[in-house]
């Protein structure tokens, strides 16, 4: 607690690794009084969830998430923002047919927040979807993902047995408004 | 959708870089299906982060992020799982202390998450913590840490401006059960 927050500029980058989905770097910064600090940095596109929920259930998808040795992660409708040109909302809504096969007429935003700033510039947007309808068009056979309807009423038991940082977040939120 | 979520066995692991806070690698899995897919993997010691409140004032913490590049992001108090043989709750309550100068008598674990489970291993665990006082010894010189002290009646208003992922989940769990 010896210093304050402080502003910052960036004195150098090198790029450590480069992947497919994520990358890092490795970035030099000074700050005001002159400290200067290296810091490890996990870039990735960033993420859309979506809660999507109708007067009776939450539409939820159980999927394996392999880095975790989880079979079936049960998480909100989600996906990253990787393709060019499309926002944070039409990826909502282009995952939330391709997971779920739904179209929502409303969608309210509920959180932007960033998944683990120490380490990471991934940002991650939540949106609320309601009046919910089949959607027309393909689902992605390609994912390999089990649709789960949650009884609205349990709402506080999922977010017990909830373990998907994006998910709690989405769900506390819709648990805070209701 | 053409699949169900199914367990998987993992075929072989590459380390691709090797840093001082994260690693990554680069895995191979095969599903029960025959199915043989990679993952690029970040590996990081997990966190903890606490909620820490008195009958007027949650305690929080503002700190420059560079790989986001914020000067003064706004958290609950945390820390890395870093330390040989320290659980979750012990880091919690060294870092309460080094962090914000406070013990608390009473624990509770709130959440257990992950923070990013398509592309990181990284857990967090969320306590909450009461019953404060001011703690003894030292806290940690080397950080470049305000305290917040945030009235605990304009918790809603916190959560708006709140843009980090491990204290949305805190706070908003303190909104549930308050």
């Amino acid at each position: 607690m010896a210093s304050v927050s402080s502003e910052f500029e960036r004195l150098g980058s090198e790029t450590a690794w480069e992947g497919k989905i994520a990358s890092v770097r490795v970035d030099r910064f000074r700050h005001e009084d002159g400290e200067e600090v290296e810091r490890e940095i996990v870039s990735l596109h960033g993420a859309v969830a979506v809660v999507a929920h109708d007067d009776e259930c939450i539409y939820l998808v159980r999927q394996p998430r392999e880095p975790i040795g989880v079979p079936d992660l049960l998480e909100l409708p989600a996906g990253k923002l990787d393709q060019e040109g499309e926002d944070a909302l039409e990826t909502g809504k282009r995952e939330l047919a391709e997971e779920i096969g739904k179209a929502a007429e409303h969608w309210e935003h509920l959180q932007t927040y960033w998944s683990s700033p120490g380490f990471s510039d991934e940002e991650v947007h939540v949106y609320l979807a309601t009046g919910l309808s089949d959607a027309e068009g393909e689902t992605d056979e390609d994912e390999r993902i089990d649709i789960e309807a949650w009884p609205l009423e349990r709402l506080d038991e999922l977010i017990e047995q909830c373990a998907d940082g994006k998910s709690l977040v989405g769900l506390l939120e819709l648990r805070r408004r209701l």
